[in-house]
């Protein structure tokens, strides 16, 4: 769906440098943009990779713009038109209403007559399915769901019963929301006894949720997402964990049971949030970092452990079990230090 | 499914303090807890949030019962018969004997009469599905697999070929079964010849299986979950593992192949458990720990590496690699002491 | 699919030594094999093994055959023959050409009349199945996806619109190919817009994708999965991420956004790669480590951390955060020391 050039300015603001009338087919990177491609540049340093782009057009910041000749828009924030442009040329393929002859529908489910239903998914008892929403290939919805207006469950979806996902929602490929919560109580014999899960899962509006990533159900009460949550690929979330509006979460991280994570935070990948902790809002966890314990303030916290030579990793990892003894033997010097310098005073 | 207090005690055991007459509809926590929800206490430092809990009974020890004048059971392990409780309130939901005409059934496979097939779900060639067996929406049942009775298998599970699955599990939402594990041979040049994997995977009875998990049928010989063994989501078990009985593994675990893990032990979150290594009954390994080696006795394994500020992190970390040259300056330091020592004692 | 043991070195070389006629059925390990079983040895020190195996025939290196009077087969790399014996006693299962009454298949898709569309697939507007392909029960293949001769996909598998699939690959049930990948920009008021991720995701010919395994799609340009490449399970691979020819990745890793990694590699379970790096050619990354830059030279590299009994891993673990300020003492005494030493010197 290309744009003019003018048209683009006309609907996201900014400023225009160049010919409004230049036709904008798609968005490219500096490096691949061709004569119909409009690309951004994040910041002066990447004037030269600018230079030598064969793009058509770019988004700039007002004091990268002052310098440049070919055709470009000057705005506060490149990278989030950036965003805005790529939208506009690349709209979310439009619903096609109706409910597929392959598909499966409760004859007690509710489903707007705006919504789609592809081949192969199955609609249970009860479940009420929103204005412009679009159940994928093999979705799976419980009984009793309800889907609010405009979310898109992409192919192999599945919704437990009763989970409630809100407006403008997107959930990926192979989603699991809603399962039972890892929750029993052990028998004199260490067998397991299951605890009913009883809780649902509340998903808020505006909400990502990546492929293959699990919700679980809460035990008594409710798992939370808030608005404007993003979780990406393969991430776990455990049973009555809150996750508050906006905060994202990268790709193979996992919250344990009972945690909840403030507004804003961002979760590196491969992280992992303890059980039972409090996260203030505005926290960042480092990629591959291990939040063990309530984080009381915004900030940035890493626990990673990059990676070495081996031979390099096995000279110095071996000593990381003598770390108490060294310091024991580095006390032990500092006394016999003192007290030969005293000796020598004396 | 509401219960009286009495129905309770006659049915689970303890001693009843109130009347036997009040309805009990649901379970809750003690915050949450309304009149006719029944929490428990946990310990005796939980009494002032008892104190202060609207709920209509409690299930308590018998020493925190002797000081309690509100409505309460008296048993041995509270958390236990909560479970019970929690399970008698909320069972599971009947199972609706029958094939789904929206099902695909092959001809040569064995449903039991009572046992359900849902929607968009697909049995293969020889099959055998037990009594009372539920396979939900979208579930995928290879050629010859054997299910036991009372098994259910909530939507989109999929089992390979052969496996078989004991009786009373829960297979959730995307478990994977009896894929082929990862086995390779290399050529000269770097290519990988693939090894078939032949074996299988018997999972035992009372399993329960999380959303998402994987477990990998077995190279030659068989992949083996034990008798009411509980995994998680996103867990991964390589081929040839064997686990024991009541093992139960936290989410986004991993074993690597051929490793024996013993009976009754417990696998924190995000651990991993190395290939070929054999762990003993009765292990406990520590949450975002990698079990490296085999482990001959039981106890709790840990090694994880908490966060911290990043400053903090990043000032402490860059020493992890020197740690061989200060275990080295350390021992230098003490030779030199000693030799300054002897020489003032000359 | 027996064969004799003389057929396996017509075959497939190496030189007999025993009775061409003896039918093989089965291959084996050396603890495990009957008389009908071929099992091999992975060096000399298997000897006893094999001298108490039960096993009809062995594969054996030139060296370890010359002491040996059972029968074998010499080769000069036994694990590399044994697996293409196992191949040839397993072939994979036939092809069963044809659409499935219950898949659902667009009209503008085209299917070869050599492919197997099982029940409950379904396959989009345009997509292209090759000669040979089987599409497993309840996979998605989305619109304008191409896979091509000789590909398998297993159940439950999804395709997004625009993935490509090339020659002889094998598709593991729960891989997503082709969801959006992460990536948005933030609003000031720190909610998170999304770019569109209009790149695709190109996998090669003869790789293998595990269970569960997710590859995101690029975000202007491809992800690519290079021939020959083998992807255990619940693997992430990010937008834009490159992985070269022949590199084998184990379960539980991840790969970060846009990084690329070289040819015959091999990456460790549960490891992860951060991302905008390069990894060349031939670079092994250890399990349960973090690559967190680039690395310019092939060879091992390792960060992971052995567990340890929890008591040695409490008094040693709280050092970590002392590591700096231990550093800044132990510089204290050697310039302590030295001024002892001079001052005796003086």
């Amino acid at each position: 769906m290309p744009a003019r050039l003018g048209a683009l300015v006309e609907q996201l603001g900014g400023t225009l440098h160049g010919d409004p009338e230049l036709l904008i087919e798609q968005v490219a990177s500096l490096n691949t943009a061709g004569p119909q491609q409009i690309a951004f540049m994040a910041g002066a340093k990447y004037r030269s990779a600018l230079d030598s782009s064969r793009g058509g057009a770019f988004i700039v910041s007002p004091t990268d713009g002052e310098s440049l000749d070919r055709p470009h828009i000057r705005v506060r924030n490149p990278a989030l038109y950036f965003a805005r442009v790529a939208q506009m040329l690349n709209p979310e393929p439009a619903v096609c209403a109706g409910i597929h002859p392959d598909a499966s529908v409760d004859v007690t489910a509710h489903v707007d007559d705006t919504a789609e239903i592809a081949a192969g998914a199955v609609v249970g008892a009860g479940a009420s399915i929103g204005p412009g929403v679009s159940i994928g290939a093999g979705s799976v919805v419980g009984e009793g769901c309800t889907i609010g207006a405009g979310s898109r469950l992409h192919a192999r979806v599945t919704l437990y019963p009763r989970s409630v996902v809100g407006q403008r929602c997107i959930l990926h490929s192979g989603a699991v929301i809603g399962a039972d919560g890892f929750g029993f109580a052990r028998e004199a014999d260490a067998s397991w006894v299951k605890i009913p899960q009883i809780g649902r899962v509340l998903i808020g509006n505006d909400v990502e949720v990546g492929a293959n990533t699990t919700i679980d159900r809460g035990a008594l009460d409710d798992t939370v997402i808030g608005d404007g949550v993003k979780l990406d690929n393969l991430i776990q979330i455990a049973h009555n964990v809150h996750i508050g509006e906006h905060t994202a979460m990268a790709a193979c991280s996992g919250v344990a049971g009972s945690t909840h994570i403030g507004k804003r935070c961002m979760i590196g990948g491969s992280s992992n949030i303890m059980g039972h902790i409090d996260i203030v809002d505005d926290v960042v966890v480092s990629a591959v970092s291990f939040a063990s314990k309530s984080i009381g303030k915004p900030g940035v916290y890493t626990g990673s452990l990059p990676s070495m030579e081996h031979a390099e990793w096995s000279r110095n990892f071996v000593r990381i079990r003598q770390l108490d003894a060294m310091a024991e033997r580095l006390r032990a010097l500092e006394r016999q230090i003192e007290s030969l310098q005293s000796s020598k005073e004396d």
